[in-house]
């Protein structure tokens, strides 16, 4: 007790937020005592609408380089993407060890495994309720329930006190694998005296209670005793191993065999049961090859897609593109999901796809949330009894709700920060604070490339989407300055040339004579000639037309 | 009754829905008997996520095109852009008389009026309960209730029989403005005998009765009463004139002046003030100029922008971009509006700011929905009693809900059509059944250009947009073939050029190493050159980045 005043009352403990409060994803949080440095997950986000073919996007961690001999380690919370999908690019640069419970480990590795990176980066699986040291920090691994297994809250222990960090999480009182979240030991720690909790805000919108994912096989077993004569699909997240053990549970039931169709879902289902986190029944799970040997009634197939993905197994067996099974009338589709904000328009495609197929959509009550509601998020703070609230995982909107959630607590408004990526909050007993700034930022991943995708390449993209683009091309003599070729025209994505030959070949005219005005002029600087060709063009083509191509004039001296 | 009996023998009603069906909006359908055409609606819709750069759609009306001498008039239910927002383009080529109630055939006439076309176009204010005569058919426009005034249903009178179109509707029991739905007249309609109906599917899916509008005239003043010593914003939807009616109502009661802004909004609430849709007590209303004169506490501005479109007013007064008024700490608004599909994000990503630059934010509770929902559809199918049920409006998943409730109600499935844009529905008492296509299409309207884009260029856009464009640009010699100058290569929207100058000018190595090898060889075919240049091109960059940018080879022959 003595050394944490001394020690609250030089530096305190830093928290750093580097990535999850500006957008959904991307979680990454740096937690800094002195020359101790530990990291809570690290996060990918999926790109904007405006970040225009760009596959992923990865916090900027120059704040870790930058400290690279502080940083002990990387501790994760659970096995979803805006938790963990950014370690393989991360890694690169920051290659310390991976702290995580044995099926995000397990998810971890398949990710290591494809970026060849196993062999260099250091693992250690943690079992719950046990602790880890690294540098300054001890960090307490917390059983906790939410969409995938082996959700872990983390309680910090710092010099200067304790902070609980909850991850993703619901209070699950009866789940379907393994224990119910250990809320004696969220009590026990709130009793030692919590500095800080950081909490899901997910669902902080949402009154009452998230219903219990058991729910949700009560509600497969309805199902397909209401479609007993037709070929089931469920369509679900590949990562909600206690989905896939629910319906396969009800398929056993109901005598019919299971397959699992799309990438992810396989691999993760592979890893689910390596690490003995799903129980199959014999003879239960079959390739889907062989499907084909049973009649529709026994047959049930668990499928990605469940967002309308185009690309993803049941958009492609809606859409007759599947190599082995077409979805068609009689079929029975039950979407065990609900929408990701953003998803709704692509769900609802496929959905209206499949009933003109003339399939039977189920769309709604197969399907519970991951995350905790506010009375969820009432009993956690309560148990807690932290000092200071810092709302964390949601957008704006909702971090703002489960602030006002503490302050209907007692929390007093002071003591609530909603932070920004990149501020530095600055704990301990006696104040907290915003005390800083570190560099953060949005690193875009466009196929191979890292961060060399920027606002150039992104504005440059939204314009040709927009209008598509008017290349000139010219050819200018060397020695006289002359025009000896062009000016000539080639457009993409701004009109169908067969449909507007005319338009283009005026175009070219309005060009030619606007340089030969110029060249008249003795003007041959190709600065200007460019300028003054995307000027003349431009100004026709917005009078003409009302739209303005990206227009790129190129100049060849022969 | 006679005369009806042989001619539905000889040929029977066509229905020929011409857009609609397989989106949402562009609302058209014809009505054909014999050498008479009528047009219900002419709609526009908006936009799908891969037409980029588009600003709206509107129906291919060549059917009517090539039946010009038929058509008699478009008969429009309601004043909605999915319902008469094609107009201006469509009576270009089919410029028949158009019939429509008061406010309706008011926010026409706007249109009109910016085209430049209200000299060249016949117009017809009907009122309800009133008929008009067009060819072998007679229609009568009935009172129904809408977010927007003055919408109408339609009884279709033909010698095979009667149709009702209910347009977009709801049952207001105590609508804020005018009459409730005509439901006598309904009733009357059915007892005569209906061949078919028609029915707004938009809520089928939705159990129950939808709220009246003035429902939220009192949470309206719940909110005032709560934020009294607050400026107040309201969001909403430019059309709903009964809306603002009740805004303004709220506002006078506690004694608040009430401003206007958008465009949209003005303009329609000037029609609905010119029109006496709208009661607004004197000193009310004032100009968002005079709002300065008025402490915070009596202030109410009614804006644009509910669905977050960050052009709209709400968004710019957020971001610090609008002239006159930014929202900031201590104002409230809120959203008297529901996301449309597809717009969630964009309204979230509103809120956020909204929240972040310290407003209160209310985005619950102050809307309710202009359509019928289940409880309604089957009150009108009930009075209605027809004989075939044509679900329309809706999502390809709503008219099968609609469906449903229809063969609920007692109707044979065999007399249900779910219809496909182009189908030809041929009716009579004996029987109805798809008798045919008619050519129909969504022609893409960008800028001043109506169908000068299409398939090829839109794909283009997205290529474009997805990894950017490279140019290969080469001077030849005319005489000799040589290459005299380049292959230079310019990219946009792949990689900033200045972070990958290695990467290009590898790549134009590769590419003049290639060029050397076919010019070595005797190949001076364009084509075969161009080939040579995206092959080499393309293979380089994808192995390097894993990206396809678009490649486009130009040769100057100088």
């Amino acid at each position: 007790m003595k050394k944490k005043k001394e020690n609250s009352n030089a530096s305190g403990l830093k928290i750093i937020p580097l990535g999850g409060l500006e957008q959904i994803g991307m979680n990454i949080t740096a937690f800094q005592y002195e020359d101790s440095i530990i990291v809570v997950d690290c996060g990918l986000s999926f790109p904007a609408d405006d970040m225009l073919g760009i596959d992923l996007v990865i916090p900027d961690v120059t704040y870790l380089k930058d400290n690279i001999d502080k940083v002990k380690g990387f501790v994760i919370t659970h096995g979803h993407e805006d938790h963990i999908g950014a370690l393989p690019y991360v890694l690169r640069d920051i290659n310390v060890p991976i702290y995580a419970t044995r099926l995000t480990m397990g998810i971890i590795e398949n990710k290591l495994t494809e970026h060849n990176l196993m062999k260099k980066t250091k693992r250690k699986v943690v079992k719950f309720g046990q602790s880890i040291n690294l540098g300054d920090f001890r960090v307490e691994f917390i059983k906790t329930n939410h969409s995938i297994v082996d959700a872990a809250a983390l309680a910090i222990y710092s010099p200067a006190g304790i902070v609980v960090h909850t991850g993703d999480f619901k209070v699950d009182y009866t789940p379907v694998y393994g224990d119910a979240i250990d809320l004696q030991r969220f009590a026990e720690i709130g009793k030692k005296g919590v500095l800080a909790l950081m909490c899901d805000s997910t669902n902080a919108e949402r009154p009452g209670f998230t219903p219990s994912e058991k729910t949700v096989g009560k509600t497969f077993d309805t199902l397909f005793e209401e479609h007993k004569n037709t070929r089931i699909f469920v369509a679900t997240f590949a990562s909600n191993v206690d989905r896939v053990q629910q319906i396969i549970n009800t398929a056993y039931k109901f005598g019919r065999k299971v397959a699992v169709e799309g990438r992810s879902m396989v691999n993760i289902l592979d890893t689910a049961i390596k690490l003995e986190c799903i129980n199959i029944p014999e003879n239960t799970l079959v390739d889907l090859d062989q499907m084909k040997n049973y009649p529709d009634e026994q047959q049930v197939i668990i499928t990605t897609g469940s967002q309308g993905e185009s690309m993803a197994a049941l958009s492609r067996m809606a859409n007759n593109m599947h190599r082995k099974i077409t979805i068609g009338a009689g079929d029975t589709v039950i979407f065990s999901s609900n929408p990701i904000p953003g998803n709704e328009k692509s769900v609802t495609k496929i959905i209206n796809e499949l009933l003109r197929k003339g399939a039977d959509v189920i769309f709604q009550d197969a399907h519970v949330s991951g995350h905790a509601c506010q009375e969820e998020i009432k009993l956690i703070y309560t148990l807690i009894h932290p000092k200071y609230a810092v709302p964390v995982h949601g957008e704006y909107k909702h971090l703002k709700a489960q602030a006002k959630i503490a302050e209907s607590l007692g929390i007093s408004k002071d003591n609530i920060f909603i932070l920004s990526s990149g501020d530095v909050l600055e704990v301990s007993e006696e104040q907290a604070k915003v005390a800083g700034r570190v560099p953060v930022g949005a690193i875009l991943v466009d196929g191979l490339g890292v961060g060399d995708v920027g606002n150039v390449v992104l504005r440059d993209r939204q314009h040709l989407a927009e209008d598509g683009i008017m290349i000139v091309v010219m050819s200018l003599d060397r020695a006289s300055g002359e025009l000896v070729a062009g000016p000539d025209i080639v457009s993409r994505g701004f009109v169908y040339v067969k449909e507007s030959d005319e338009l283009i070949e005026e175009a070219r005219r309005t060009v030619d004579d606007a340089l030969q005005a110029c060249l008249d002029k003795g003007i041959t600087d190709w600065g200007k000639l460019k300028t003054t060709t995307k000027d003349v063009l431009g100004d026709y083509v917005w009078k003409k037309t009302k739209r303005r191509p990206m227009i790129l004039p190129i100049i060849m001296e022969v």
